[in-house]
């Protein structure tokens, strides 16, 4: 089987310019297949309060109604996209921008609006896979933001890591897939303050006792669930890390079964 | 040879909402390979004064500094391209949207800074038809913004009509291409006021003494000079009218040397 590496990015490293051309350069170094998946970061909070768009927020969750919709997919489909694209095919790497609706690459279904109703958000119902498969074959690198469509001419809203996690798994019939979640911090961490702290391996026990005792909590939790699911459905590697991680042989934590 | 129908599609056509989705609807009953050009429209400038950006004319033609290339990258490329392209994934048609760095589908040069610094304005030096090519075997729809790049990371502002042509151009050693430009006037019109006045058939000799005359002028000179491109270049059938045309035997403006 033909390796391939799915790369998502988050946090810091797309926020800071540097640290996005860094990564990109050294995601241009990776040979054969390859996808990036990337977040959207702060902007869309800073251009939202710009534009007088107000932010919703229930239960510390953003409500993404029609004007922050659009916001996003400005953002995201838009400048961030587009940007990461160019500054790709600067280094050689022959990139291609997808939403979910381009190509109908990913598809997803509106959260239903109870018991809270978060406005045009989706859960992945498919992935095409026949796409994917084809840009793969013509060395076209896809990069996916973290949007997609119901099929019906509504794009939604989606969570990033998920959509890694959905192309993982849908690729792995086709592909040995490494899975690698990039962001500021160097993995897992035993204890937020302390940098270095990182959990080299993370299995499901150990998981276990990490969540009862809250030394994982919050944000982290979505993002190793996605990981665990991608390892039950077929997805032969995930990671967590820097993304000195794609090129280098940095600490970072392996999740497993 | 097959057939491919090119269409662009700008002004009202795009800045109507309901313009906007009678077109998709028309443009999706088109049978065979279709590539679809989108402009920008008016949005651009109402949110550029909402985002309290700067807009420079000079000579009557807009400068496209770093803040308004990032803004319209947001609404062209962002917002307008991906409502289009999820719009047509409703009406059954198989979309992608593309910026010039896609696939490095369009590539331009920076205009020169003299006699005038446009900014960040290319002008096309190469059309991927290799990659749309391959799109439009799989059955897939490019539906392309007016945002070029120049391979060194950088995007830039190109005019929609030149990368209709430009296209149409490109493709027409692999089909016989239709290119059809559509706005909200029936045609090009002998008498700006009169609606009805559209010339049937624009020979190169009649525009000749039509321009000298002034009967057309201003913005759609460099329009007609793209259609007279693209028919000396080999591209089929070229014509200017309603988006009607497309789907319906309504009275349009062909082309002809």
């Amino acid at each position: 089987m033909d390796k391939l590496q799915i790369v998502k990015i988050g946090g810091n490293v797309i926020e800071n310019r540097k640290a996005l051309k860094e990564f990109l350069a050294d995601f241009s170094e990776i040979k054969g297949a390859k996808i990036v998946i990337h977040g959207g970061g702060k902007e869309a909070t800073q251009m939202a309060k710009k534009l007088g768009i107000p932010l919703q927020i229930i239960e510390g969750r953003r409500i993404t109604d029609l004007p922050n919709l659009e916001l996003i997919t400005m953002l995201y489909a838009g400048k961030l996209n587009k940007t990461i694209v160019a500054q790709l095919q600067a280094f050689g790497s022959n990139a291609l921008g997808l939403s979910g609706a381009d190509g109908n690459s990913i598809t997803a279904k509106k959260r239903p609006p109870e018991p809270i109703d978060f406005g045009f958000v989706g859960d992945v119902t498919a992935v095409n896979e026949v796409l994917f498969t084809s840009l793969l074959a013509q060395n076209i690198v896809p990069v996916c933001c973290a949007i997609t469509h119901d099929k019906n001419g509504q794009l939604l809203n989606t969570n990033a890591d998920t959509i890694a996690s959905e192309i993982a798994i849908a690729m792995s019939s086709h592909f040995e897939v490494t899975l690698s979640y990039c962001f500021e911090k160097k993995g897992v961490l035993k204890d937020e303050e302390e940098e270095n702290s990182v959990i080299p391996i993370l299995t499901s026990v150990a998981y276990k006792t990490l969540k009862k005792e809250k030394t994982i909590h919050s944000g982290m939790l979505p993002k190793i669930h996605n990981c665990f699911e991608a390892l039950k459905k077929g997805v032969a590697h995930v990671r967590i890390g820097n993304p000195k991680m794609i090129t280098e042989k940095v600490i970072h934590t392996q999740i497993q079964l």
